[in-house]
């Protein structure tokens, strides 16, 4: 019989419980937003229930399981599985999630960050598969990241390696990090610079095509409708999405100088913006590095199709 | 009976044969200059030539040695022992130190970039005992490092991990690095760049109490005269020494973010600076780590008392 997975991805906006198989490929799955602003009880029993109910609406059992896999948005102490902090949902400081749904079942749970999880999934089921050592990069919202070391997960001592995000590059920078530094490449290029990144081009008098209405509110400024920007070949978007490929360009540089990896893999919903940004991002990179790399490395997009989050949990189970 | 190591350091200066015992205590050291300004197959000579010499004069044999360590500085492809590049000395572009070594010996021969070999003799005898995992950085001429993983150097698909060196922390400075490009931590914060610096202050029109002669050439500004600086309560001196130590407090908070490791150690001859330029170090990474830190982080100075090149080309042999 094959191994079937299951992970669960607990996320600001939505909760989703999957049954992944062998090869990373979602067999059923179960969305909701019950936990929503829910205290910390009321979302380990919407957890919990919908666990169970996909294990039995697949006529399956716990033991049939190799364990759960959970992935959470924030910092998480991995050796006791307590959710240090999250920006996502209310509460769950010094939380020992792990534990609380660890209660409820005979089977291994694991709790994990949710980049190192779909770093994870990238690494059993995507474009790491065969490599000994990558490192993933989710940029969406913020920026996440996982890194793969001797075929597996490098967290650190207390779980939190791979905050490349919080990597400093211009220290001077007035762009500001939710961590309160400035010039973090989150600060510089992920999807919570971009309101910032659109007002500042617009004062310095540059007009967007996407003709916003006078009383738009500029946090809505967002991927998607960069993405779109783009597409009616608007130039705001095009330099902020530019400017972001080449922060993004030269936070992969210093990886590679501190890692010296084979495989970079980029993820998240910012790598929607296409070929432009790929090709800005490499091109910075190959720029910075010219002939510095003395063996090929790969940096590529993520192969996992459909929600990397739940498949990446699910590979949890797998380590 | 215990074992006796051998390491050899070949340097742009010095080349150093040593025989270190298990604890890394030297127990017998050849000094030779023989290898500057000669060829590959000449230098060879003089290095294979010492190994036998100190072999016999303390009257072992060679299959008394578990190998060869041998460190040298610049990028080596580890896996194949080449010498990619180096600064230090004429020659050696893609060259295969360790096969031409090996050819003269029964036992093994081990080649590693300097940094990597002063990482690992600092884990096996120095700062880094009892712990998995720990990030060295030599802060010299330029800065090199090491990084230990799960007890052992990682050292990348290359061998070149490490080169934080050549992380870019500051894009848009007109400081730059050996390799061409701008901003580096070696740019900002290593002997190389102390010349510059110093220039810079007396242009900006301060004033050092240095008293150099007016036709002082202002490259042979190094580590020791500013120690100097400092010990006269020089104001320009100080200055650099803080500016310094607030880039490797950086640069540290960059590692931390990346590779959140408990043990930081610190090498190499700018470490002499003493108090004032450890604690900008400190405080510059406690800044900006803040509440970041979710296990105590010690950050500390190497411990290896003596060569810490020659004793960690001798901990080569131990891995």
């Amino acid at each position: 019989m094959n191994k079937i997975l299951c992970g669960v991805d607990i996320g600001g906006t939505k909760c989703s419980i999957a049954l992944v198989n062998e090869k990373g490929k979602i067999l059923d799955k179960i969305h909701t937003c019950a936990h929503i602003g829910k205290k910390e009880q009321e979302l380990i029993k919407v957890v919990v229930e919908n666990i169970k109910r996909i294990i039995r609406k697949n006529d399956l059992q716990e033991s049939d399981l190799p364990g759960i896999g959970m992935g959470f948005a924030g910092h998480i102490r991995f050796p006791d599985g307590v959710i240090i902090t999250t920006s996502n949902l209310k509460g769950f400081k010094n939380y020992p999630l792990r534990e609380a749904v660890q209660s409820h079942f005979e089977i291994p749970v694991i709790l994990d960050n949710d980049a190192n999880a779909q770093a994870l999934g990238e690494y059993k089921f995507g474009a790491g598969q065969g490599y000994n050592d990558m490192i993933f990069l989710t940029i969406s919202t913020g920026i996440g990241a996982g890194i793969i070391i001797n075929k597996k997960l490098y967290r650190g001592m207390t779980g939190t390696a791979g905050e490349f995000g919080h990597m400093i590059v211009e220290p001077d920078s007035e762009l500001t990090c939710t961590c309160g530094n400035h010039g973090c490449l989150m600060a510089c290029a992920c999807g919570m610079a971009l309101p910032y990144l659109f007002e500042k081009k617009l004062k310095e008098g540059k007009k967007s095509k996407l003709n916003l209405p006078p009383n738009f509110n500029m946090s809505e400024i967002n991927g998607q409708l960069l993405k779109k920007g783009l597409e009616m070949d608007d130039p705001v978007s095009k330099e902020i999405i530019l400017d972001s490929g080449y922060y993004i360009g030269l936070g992969i540089y210093n990886i590679f100088q501190a890692l010296n990896p084979p495989l970079i893999v980029l993820g998240g919903g910012l790598t929607n913006w296409g070929d432009i940004y790929l090709k800005k991002i490499k091109s910075t990179f190959y720029e910075l590095a010219r002939d510095m790399i003395f063996d090929p490395i790969e940096i590529t997009i993520s192969k996992i199709i459909g929600d990397a989050g739940v498949i990446g949990a699910a590979a949890l189970t797998l380590e």
